[in-house]
């Protein structure tokens, strides 16, 4: 047997699955598309077929698998292996996901959050190297976090630990899509910080963003940051926010489990240094003084990839 | 040998000392004053002797001492076993703590927060009991604050993880005396609840609690919470304040580390119920609704005693 690792990625539109050696060297990966409407049976065949396929590829049979692991969009039974009531999978109710896979795969199956196995991609073998103890915050619609702490990820007592985007940061604030008011995620997440230009602009602002808005009925948080590079005051003063409302997450997460690296991920980081310097300005100004900080704050490393290295290491865990 | 345990609970002003069996039974307790000016030669050879003397009482000498654990106030180089630079104690800088307690007592010591050490001792006896992931909180000057996730203390990286109290939940808000703005403890700690009623009576307010201020030149915690007790509005509106600060802290909590239970403790929780519920009623409306909360709030039960049981039961683990 070759002990096979493999790593699943579910999101709302694509599923990627890497195929991993006993080492996790990546051997082949594959994307197919979730199709989350067609139902959870439908789904977990597919992703066999392309497990199947990737395994064939890579030289090996289905029996040479020692182990998988599989994130998925919280919040869900994680202890109990159940994706339970996930907002865009609608058809995915009370589904025994761990079970379902391994009874398919004839192997152990790991079921963690979406951001906590990112994250512990990213500490197996991205930003996190190193380092024994990290945070992790992906930011995208939403904002999703992982905690590492003593080289293992936290789960809390249900496995929905970590859900940093979450804390509230203004209270009475913003309205988030969970139902609290002033989430970190309600102003930084890369959605958040486009809708609130557009909300900016509807009021009348002067920028060079309302042609655009104008034009497509829509911005996205791209458009906010290269409008920043041309000198918009309106990017500015929406991306300082975002950069704020980051760098006291970084505070809050420094003193809740005092990480040696937090490292921030998702389509937003291709904003580059712009968005990284601001966020550890704002946070070397805010940060307490009564000691010195050396928290190191950075960008992941493995791109789109970190989700299924994560998976493949925490199923390697499982057999250790 | 009796395998006994020594547990150490220092405050600025007392520190408090207990003799326990190996079952972590109390066996003797003492405080004495702390004195920090004399220096940490003389605090220490106090400390020694107050121990000698408690172990005698109890029937057994220092060589029955198997290990002893000592908690003070933070920041400090926990891992090192250094007090670094206590903001109460100017006398007791670089001074390396557990090495000089361990010399006197020719015994394994484990340093740790006294925040860190009062939880544990409520998560090994008290309001902890039953469960595996515990946050607490202790109302005072500041906010201490301590995490035990998996039924082990979360440490952090350097040792000075679970400083919740300096979480920002209003940023730009009230100065710190830690040098932040904003943070939980500017506004919940039972010393900031009394300053903030105290500023607005000093803006003119009408309260029950004026005629007090004017007669003391201050007034206390204790005296806003009797006021609210007899309808008085300006206590009503502080400690309405005091208890959403409290439980936004309990909502970010749950979001970090999935405890289930929060534990707050120290002077302010002789508010009793009136604050308690009024912590639940506001967690209730503001946490999210994606999926059920069940985490239990609650008030610590060991009072004075969950520092020297805490330090005693971290000894404990040391010999397991």
């Amino acid at each position: 047997m070759a002990n096979l690792l493999i790593g699943i990625d579910v999101g709302g539109t694509n599923i990627k699955i890497g195929c991993f050696d006993a080492h996790l060297k990546l051997l082949k990966k594959t994307s197919i598309t979730t199709d989350a409407d067609t139902g959870p049976q439908a789904v977990v065949k597919k992703m066999l077929a392309a497990i199947g396929g990737l395994v064939k590829e890579s030289g090996f049979n289905l029996s040479d698998i020692s182990a998988a692991g599989i994130g998925t969009p919280g919040p869900a039974d994680y202890k109990a292996g159940i994706i339970t009531n996930p907002t865009n999978m609608p058809a995915f109710k009370n589904v025994p996901i761990r079970q379902m896979l391994s009874d398919g795969l004839h192997c152990s199956v790991v079921f963690d959050n979406d951001a906590n196995v990112a994250c512990f991609g990213e500490f197996t073998a991205g930003a996190g190297k190193g380092v024994n103890d990290m945070v992790f915050f992906t930011l995208g619609t939403g904002i999703g976090a992982g905690i590492v702490s003593e080289g293992k990820l936290l789960r809390g007592s249900g496995g929905n630990a970590a859900e940093l985007g979450h804390t509230i940061i203004y209270p009475d604030g913003r309205l988030c899509n969970c139902g609290q008011k002033g989430c970190a995620e309600a102003y930084a997440s890369a959605s958040n910080t486009a809708k609130r230009a557009a909300e900016v602009l509807q009021t009348g602002e002067k920028s060079s963003l309302k042609k655009l808005l104008d034009k497509n009925g829509q911005i996205t948080c791209k458009d906010v940051y290269d409008h920043l590079k041309t000198g918009d005051k309106l990017a500015k003063k929406i991306t300082d926010e975002t950069a704020k409302a980051l760098a006291i997450l970084c505070i809050n997460a420094l003193h809740a489990t005092e990480p040696q690296r937090i490292v921030f991920a998702g389509g937003m980081i291709a904003a580059g240094d712009i968005l990284l310097n601001r966020i550890k300005d704002y946070f070397n100004e805010q940060i307490w003084k009564l000691k010195k900080e050396t928290v190191e704050i950075c960008f992941a490393t493995l791109g789109e990839d970190a989700g299924i290295i994560g998976a493949a290491a925490l199923a390697k865990k499982i057999k250790q």
